[in-house]
């Protein structure tokens, strides 16, 4: 989807993740090629769950579906193999995490589906182009994200409730922060919610589920948006025999631009 | 979707349909909601064509897609009966078209998925709101359609050529229609060609491959929108056992508001 020459810093965070020479997290690096979220089932579950993500694509949104057994994400990083290309995997059994290697073409198997699922990264950049200040990113920490009580639309064994990252910002800036995500739907698109935390089932903004608390200051308020992490907890609520996922921050680079996904 | 005071025409629709009061075309009634395409396939078949339908998005929006067996649209139009609430289907073995009933109960198995795919009605009805004339239905026509040189992405049995529609307008005109129609992404988005037939391989706009020609004046240009004969052509030339599809023009009416599709 990009020439060789555009994307050569994408292929060269693939390629060291692939040597074994980039085993940590990917925020910051290519910065400009999209990175996503990878959730890798057996076929027999794979049609269900592409049925919950185009259900839900708020919190689901998919990028790129692969072909039972394919290794390759042909849209989005031709190429690439998404066995060996991150930086660090999630082994899962019977939806208990059972290891964090570096490359699992040891756990491949030829009925396995591969989703690449977009990531905030994408809206955080844009954000930030704007100069709407990103909290967690100011303070180095990980974004904090909540179980809410918005259940997401089921299919088959996949259900659960959507999982909603959270920016504290003032009205204004929610204001242009909603315009900028609208462009952005396959990265979770607008926000989900704006304000009170309790109206969506959080009762302790300074006890996320996921990720690490941040302050919100005086004449701020709370911005949720629908987050990757929500198709990752359904997934393994449904205790599949095995599935596949990046390791938390250890993403997967495509070749693709983020300016491509902007809708208009 | 929407509540039933406001769907109640939509309702009306698809009652009329299944009592066989309704076995005409659909364009025009129940102004304002939502109209889908409908393909439905086995199981077996199902989930490589929803991987199609991902992988294309212009040609092929998913507006829902039903559990295997289901007949309920449960999104778009809650207890709604697919086999019943078309006013015509159009039944396929082998990939042959092999009659017109006003029902398919007969037809209908467990195995069954149905797909509920973006129609044009929805992006003209925003065009004429803006007084862009739509040539076509100024002339009381069908839309023309084309097959071009442009391939979808594959997946599994299903390939082939993107279908087209082809509107004449007028170069401001065509800019104007590109921002309105980029606010429906689910509904074939934003056009995937302007100006020279030729270059996407059509040989002749006045010799439609499906619809009917309309001519293109003095001053305008040719504006082609990718189209939802797309899938039904590509899983119709993938020769599955059973396919059920709606009838040419006899759409199904869904409870959701057009509105609901604008992406901003």
């Amino acid at each position: 989807m990009s020439s060789t020459r555009e994307s050569a810093a994408a292929a060269d965070v693939r390629a060291a993740a692939r040597r074994g020479d980039l085993t940590g997290p990917t925020a910051g690096l290519a910065t400009g090629f999209t990175q996503a979220n990878l959730v890798v089932l057996p076929r027999d579950d794979a049609f269900d769950f592409l049925r919950f993500c185009v259900r839900n694509p708020r919190p689901c949104p998919v990028l790129e579906v692969t072909d039972p057994g394919s290794t390759e994400p042909a849209q989005t990083a031709p190429g690439a193999d998404l066995r060996t290309d991150l930086p660090r995997y999630r082994v899962w059994r019977d939806g208990e995490a059972a290891g964090e290697p570096t490359d699992v073409r040891e756990h491949w198997r030829a009925d396995l589906v591969a989703f690449l699922i977009g990531c905030s990264f994408t809206f955080e950049r844009a954000l930030l182009a704007d100069e709407i200040p990103v909290r967690h990113i100011e303070l180095g920490l990980n974004v904090p994200m909540y179980r809410t009580a918005i259940e997401c639309a089921p299919a088959g064994r996949f259900a659960g409730p959507m999982v909603v990252s959270m920016r504290p910002m003032t009205p204004a800036q929610a204001v242009r922060a909603t315009q900028i995500t609208t462009r952005y739907p396959s990265v979770h698109g607008a926000p989900v919610h704006v304000g009170d935390p309790g109206a969506i089932g959080i009762a302790d903004l300074a006890r996320p589920d996921y990720g690490e608390a941040v302050p919100v200051h005086d004449g701020e308020i709370p911005v949720f948006w629908a987050c990757g992490v929500t198709p990752q907890a359904v997934a393994a609520a449904s205790r599949p025999a095995l599935m596949i996922t990046h390791a938390p921050g250890h993403m997967f680079v495509t070749d693709m631009p983020d300016a491509r996904l902007a809708a208009l």
